[in-house]
């Protein structure tokens, strides 16, 4: 993560990364080519950042998604300028970031962060059928809230469902880095043993519920909140 | 976060947002317009999604980025030919998000996420005078491992630097969305009560620091990390 990774060259054989430029050039030893990684990496995020390029140039959103096989969902408001400018066929980069810790090199040059990143490159299209939308956004939800589209909140009314534009990305399209262990430090500055080096790992947490105020007093709050 | 946010007309009075592109539309609740705020938001992140758009398409990256005044540094290697697209004139998006939490409502729909994002747009300029250069990769150190630079680790060579693509981005152009608080669920959802409501807090919290296997046994840890 010192530097920005960059795709490139094709790799025909490998079961992620097909095309051109969804292959990983920089870093090459942090890329990885296993569609379960890319799996695991996306089924563990809550947010992805959505990147289009508008009028005005790139435009980078946070925005929550799900998957479903080899299939990323999106939705949003049928408002939003961006979901309809991808709908229309503008081209779509995804990206979902892990970052699981600080890499203290002895040296600054080899400062680094440990992380898991899946990048997918694609034209999104819009989910039509009534009963795949609903499907689409059950995915969307149990992403984020698990349990709460089977039985833990109302469902999506018509009208609701109406302003909901959903859109499907296909995975084909993909590149996985990771980085992980200890400082890659030069010989030398091993050898100097002047600076400390290490790794700070990050961890992502769940807090105590806050129950919503207009809740009566002594609702329970749900195991599918309480125990994630 | 349940819908994508969109950038859109000027609001020329707010000293966030001037331009048209940066101007949130959609969600305009959350939009904040304070300069302070975007800092704050900045400051508390370790990465950044970089954006931009290459010739097959948009492309988002995770990267690190430093923060002094208004001015974002970002850094990388010379090889890189994102970084290079940006150097000769593409612009670009630069994103931080922080989740603070995941917003349970009593329907599916009000569902949300807590959230404070960044958005900046414009074109990155090399920094090219040495000083500059080393002044920005300071800032960036600092941001990412804080202590690194003023004594925590070698500072780099004449090589590491020849090797090294620093660019500065203006903070002028950028937008700032942040959602805080219970879910808003429709009226009719609150008085039927058949649903549990509330926030669940993410929070990212340090590890234990993981020496570098190839330090002599005993080396104390810095408090620069076992603090952080």
């Amino acid at each position: 993560m010192t530097d920005v990774a960059q795709p490139a060259q094709a790799q025909p054989e490998a079961p992620l990364s097909p095309t051109d430029r969804s292959t990983i050039r920089r870093g090459r030893v942090r890329a990885r080519t296993a569609r379960a990684e890319l799996h695991e990496i996306l089924d563990a995020g809550l947010i992805c950042h959505l990147g289009l390029t508008t009028d005005s140039g790139p435009l980078v959103l946070p925005t929550c998604y799900g998957r479903d096989g080899d299939t990323l969902y999106l939705h949003g408001s049928t408002g939003a300028a961006s979901l309809r400018s991808l709908a229309g066929g503008a081209p779509a980069c995804v990206t979902v970031t892990h970052l699981d810790g600080i890499v203290y090199a002895r040296s600054v040059f080899h400062h680094s962060a440990n992380y898991r990143s899946a990048v997918i490159q694609g034209v999104a299209v819009p989910v039509l059928d009534d009963a795949d939308r609903r499907h689409a956004l059950r995915v969307v939800t149990e992403q984020l809230a698990p349990g709460s589209w089977d039985g833990g909140a109302r469902l999506p009314t018509e009208r609701e469902m109406a302003a909901t534009l959903v859109l499907a990305l296909d995975l084909g399209e993909a590149s996985v880095k990771v980085r992980t262990g200890p400082p890659g430090d030069d010989e030398e500055d091993v050898a100097a043993d002047e600076h400390w080096a290490g790794v700070l790992p990050l961890n992502q947490t769940w807090g105590h519920p806050e129950p919503c105020p207009l809740l009566p007093a002594g609702t329970p709050i749900p195991e599918r909140v309480s125990g994630r």
